[in-house]
């Protein structure tokens, strides 16, 4: 167990090594030495619809779903895989209710922050308060260009630009997931699918 | 002219009322004295594709559309009016060339921020630095919140939504580009219109 966590820790340590130049080794050794990393078995949630989001997480390992329920079916909103921070932003900063669920749909190794373990940090590194914010810019730059992906490509544009850019997610998520992630039915996806392979033979 | 200008002044002033709690008087007068407060004739354009974005805007008065040009065709994304902060964030971010355009389809009157700037009255007011932190991370709630909601919504939903959230918006802003921002074509967009009519009726 120790040297799993030894492992942990250095996945971590890889995952911050894109901030060496913001900051300094021991810095960052400091991050690590702080942090908490926890591992969830498949089908844990992290959050339910209707609590606060309390965490946020970074996935060192495994695949988080995010999805609400609409008339009665679930709806896949996310899909956060290694290297991607898990947040719950309207929740978390205004204290509301969130509106929408976070399951582990394998088992995941997270790193699980808080806002106060964040500001200690802060307290400890001033400079990690820059990096934060850069990193927090970078992330809406991420939804700011994935919407707009979003609103101006069809479903089978969809299709291929996740085969292109997120190749594993196919494999590790249930088709339907996949279909409500684009929005179509798992029926559209199929048909899809099917024209896709029509057109390579 | 002078009158204008502290109209103007006043006018955002009014907008950062809202922070009073997390600012002084005299803090949030600093930001309002030290504020670059612009006016844009309609068809100004704020950003063209594959510049690099260098400032951020708040919309005091107007409309800023944020569109790009896919297959010859003009596909609108995002419609910031009154309140509404207008970036670019991962072209900001990254220093990267910006995938979309800014066009003031109004008459504008923008503030108009750098991050030197930004930098400068963190310095003087340090207390402003969590209160941006706090409005980035609303605004990336924004964003994930609308990501969510769109790809759960049908068309039909996306235009009710936003004649109860946005309608304004309808009166400002040719059908057409209504229409791309809801992701469908200006046929399909009337067809829906006429069954709502129909359904009234």
């Amino acid at each position: 167990m120790n040297n799993n966590k030894l492992d942990l820790k250095q996945t971590l340590m890889q995952f911050l090594t894109q901030f060496e130049g913001f900051l300094t080794k021991d810095e960052l050794q400091l991050i690590v030495d702080n942090s908490t990393i926890q591992l969830f078995k498949k089908g844990t949630y992290l959050l339910k619809e209707g609590e606060v989001a309390k965490h946020c997480y970074l996935v060192l390992n495994g695949c988080v779903r995010e999805y609400l329920v609409k008339n009665g079916e679930e709806k896949s909103t996310a899909f956060y895989t290694e290297g991607q921070p898990v947040n719950s932003f309207t929740s978390a900063t205004n204290k509301t209710k969130a509106n929408h669920n976070l399951i582990c749909v394998e088992d995941c190794i997270l790193t699980v922050g808080t806002s106060s373990l964040e500001e200690e940090m802060c307290e400890l590194i001033p400079r990690l308060r820059s990096v934060i914010r850069m990193e927090v810019e970078k992330h809406t730059g991420t939804y700011q260009d994935e919407m707009s992906k979003f609103i101006t490509s069809s479903p089978e544009e969809r299709y291929q630009d996740l085969l292109e850019n997120r190749p594993d997610l196919l494999n590790r998520v249930p088709l339907h997931q996949i279909a409500s992630f684009i929005g179509i039915t798992a029926e559209s996806l199929s048909r899809i699918r099917k024209r896709m392979t029509d057109k390579k033979d």
